[in-house]
């Protein structure tokens, strides 16, 4: 009846939400005529309508509406990694277990030793004004590790690869890599709070991690086929999209509760539910949520980047694009490394190496903790961001492409 | 990765988002196997886990995720019309117009008249502290004349007789009566504002309600069926429900914008739609939406409630029990009276009259700007939530009952 809730403008809400929705879909399109995946397109939606040009998406911590679409997006992240995990098949995902475990290990290691080494030597020529070095190196080759799983299975979905080999391997590896990623985080939130490093307390944060994955899997995996079998005997309507929605919101609270993160959750729930024989009505019901949601995630990161840091011709960028640049390079090199970690399974390693590449919303938090924390200054802080949204758009293009130069997919499961 | 998402608590937006959800649906299941519709567990849902018992809803000003909800609300019953409008018969809306058209009249007129009178002879036995007599009655009369659409749209959803005669008198008559309810809206908003009433003010806000809706079906039946045309020819993902989610959005927005309410942009988004040769799909695709947001517009309604007030073992509540059961009296029989208001076309008249009585969330606005201004007290305030409540309450069985008890449902449209 009103256009305002609660001193909330619902008309401006309705506006930006339509606006972020419309402009996500049609960029989508046009990239995915031009032969590109459509998550691109949302991303580059994002930017344009973000903070950097037409401030249409809300980002400033003063503009009630920040905290809605932030938690919009969370929703958006999860129903995505929930949509993956119900269409993951849990055994043919077991059996690339060994080999997605050394990807996501090598794919860590090698981007932080070199982040760290290049930082440490002192070839950048940059000048410490708020932290001392060490920690700083430490932080520049932690904000390097972790891969954003979300923007990966977005691309090889959009691709409709997400059956194959190396999809299983990268999505694999992805999720163990968020969970290093999180012992990684536990450890550089403690330097942040000037905690001294403890090999204890990392092993902790791992050992909950892939316990809660475990546990998650058992107990789920036992219970969700007769909770459900009840589900389907209600006969209220959208009972089942409804109780999957919820279903999935709980395991990422439990997930966050047990102290790992929320997209584990979301991924294990997806895993469960795809072994109950609802798991075909749940996935089509699913869809038009996600369809809702999902954008929203895409469009954020976007809208956090404002590239005029990044503008050449001004002289105060030469320095941030001259870091960001080796850092790019050290980023896309290192993980592209992790594609030959497994010597002994046969598949397209450009294709694991590339898929392994994008950082997108993981190392946006790793670099805010450590802007916040005074660790990095802003324009290494610009840098980084340089990096994370560089690997995030070029994974796309390139997966396609080293997708279909080494086409060793192997679809062994049905689509 | 992280539970936190700029200073707001992911986990606690998904545990309220999923405990509401689930809640909803197992109350909803509860009461239609007792007969009863959905809709009324979804209401009492609310208010057990609203301010009055387990305080799960965040409502406080205070909480973050107030206006989250309060937004998600929003989308919930924007939605909830969409669907109300797609499959509405336009045609068959027509022809009921100026049945409509009375029934709505008669609905705002009785029941206005006998609430100012009962104010103004000082039956009540009722001190005024807080303002002048005269704008109060005129306040109390307001309260009690817009019909809740959302409330009586979803009960005749629930039962199944969206395509009875019936029901499209009432639902043209609620959004007349909407149209209605604005204008007195504007006066009242004036009067607690300290202006002199005018006729002239009045009747511009009426033009500007009839105008929009006209305009907007007379543009939007030309446009939609080229624009959705275009739609269907692109091949991303979710195209078809996001371009019709964002299509109900901003038309919501221009109605809002020409000065109308949100809601009558939301109907007449699906009265444009439900002529689209994509109707079918886009109907389908939009259900699983509407299911994850129309439930948190009902809990939130129930959530606003704290029924301790009412107690009637304290003795404060008696006045406010015996002022809520006289004003619940008027809006009862007043809107009942408005099913004779037709004498010239045979139909159910009771069930008419019945299904004009939820008042809902307009009359929680109305209330909410009176206690604002002054103009009611807090326990005149809580005697007319007790009002809007318990006629939100008793419409889903009475209406059920009138609607078995004098059958003469005239289906004349296929379901």
């Amino acid at each position: 009846m009103l256009g305002a809730a609660g001193g909330i403008d619902v008309a401006r809400f309705f506006t930006v939400f339509a606006i972020m929705l419309l402009a996500g879909k049609f960029a989508g399109e046009a990239f995915e005529r031009l032969g590109q995946p459509a998550v691109m397109g949302e991303l580059l939606a994002g930017i344009l309508l973000g903070a950097g040009f037409l401030k249409v998406i809300p980002i400033g911590p003063d503009d009630p509406l920040t905290p809605v679409f932030r938690l919009l997006a969370e929703v958006g992240v999860v129903v995505l990694l929930f949509e993956i995990g119900l269409e993951t098949n849990l055994k043919a995902m077991m059996r690339v277990g060994p080999a997605a475990t050394a990807v996501a290990v090598v794919g860590v290691a090698v981007p932080f030793g070199l982040g760290f080494l290049y930082w440490r030597s002192g070839w950048h020529g940059y000048e410490h004004t708020v932290a001392d070095p060490l920690t700083t190196a430490i932080f520049v080759g932690a904000t390097l590790t972790a891969t954003s799983v979300g923007i990966t299975a977005r691309v090889l979905k959009d691709l409709q690869v997400l059956h194959s080999l190396e999809a299983r391997v990268i999505l694999g590896a992805a999720v163990i890599d968020d969970v290093i990623g999180l012992v990684i985080l536990g450890v550089v939130s403690g330097l942040a709070a000037g905690t001294a490093f403890s090999l204890r307390g990392a092993l902790r944060i791992l050992g909950v991690a892939v316990a809660f994955l475990f546990v998650a899997l058992w107990v789920g995996l036992k219970l969700a086929p007769r909770l459900f079998g009840l589900v389907d005997r209600m006969r209220v309507r959208g009972v089942l999209v409804v109780s999957a929605f919820a279903f999935l919101l709980l395991l990422c609270v439990l997930a966050d509760r047990a102290g790992t993160a929320l997209i584990i959750g979301a991924f294990a729930a997806g895993l469960i539910l795809s072994e109950t024989n609802q798991f075909a009505s749940i996935e089509e019901r699913i869809k038009p949520v996600a369809d809702i949601f999902t954008p929203i995630f895409f469009l954020s990161i976007g809208a956090a980047v404002d590239p005029r840091v990044w503008n050449p011709f001004v002289p105060e960028s030469h320095e941030t694009l001259a870091i960001g640049g080796t850092l790019l390079a050290i980023a896309v090199l290192g993980k592209f490394a992790s594609g030959w970690a497994v010597p002994w399974r046969r598949f397209n390693r450009p294709a694991v190496g590339v898929g392994m590449a994008p950082r997108g919303e993981v190392g946006l938090i790793f670099a805010q903790i450590g802007l916040t924390a005074g660790i990095l200054s802003n324009r290494l802080f610009s840098a980084i961001l340089f990096v994370v949204i560089a690997t995030t758009l070029v994974t796309p293009p390139l997966l396609q492409w080293t997708l279909r130069w080494g086409a060793t997919l192997d679809q062994d499961s049905v689509p």
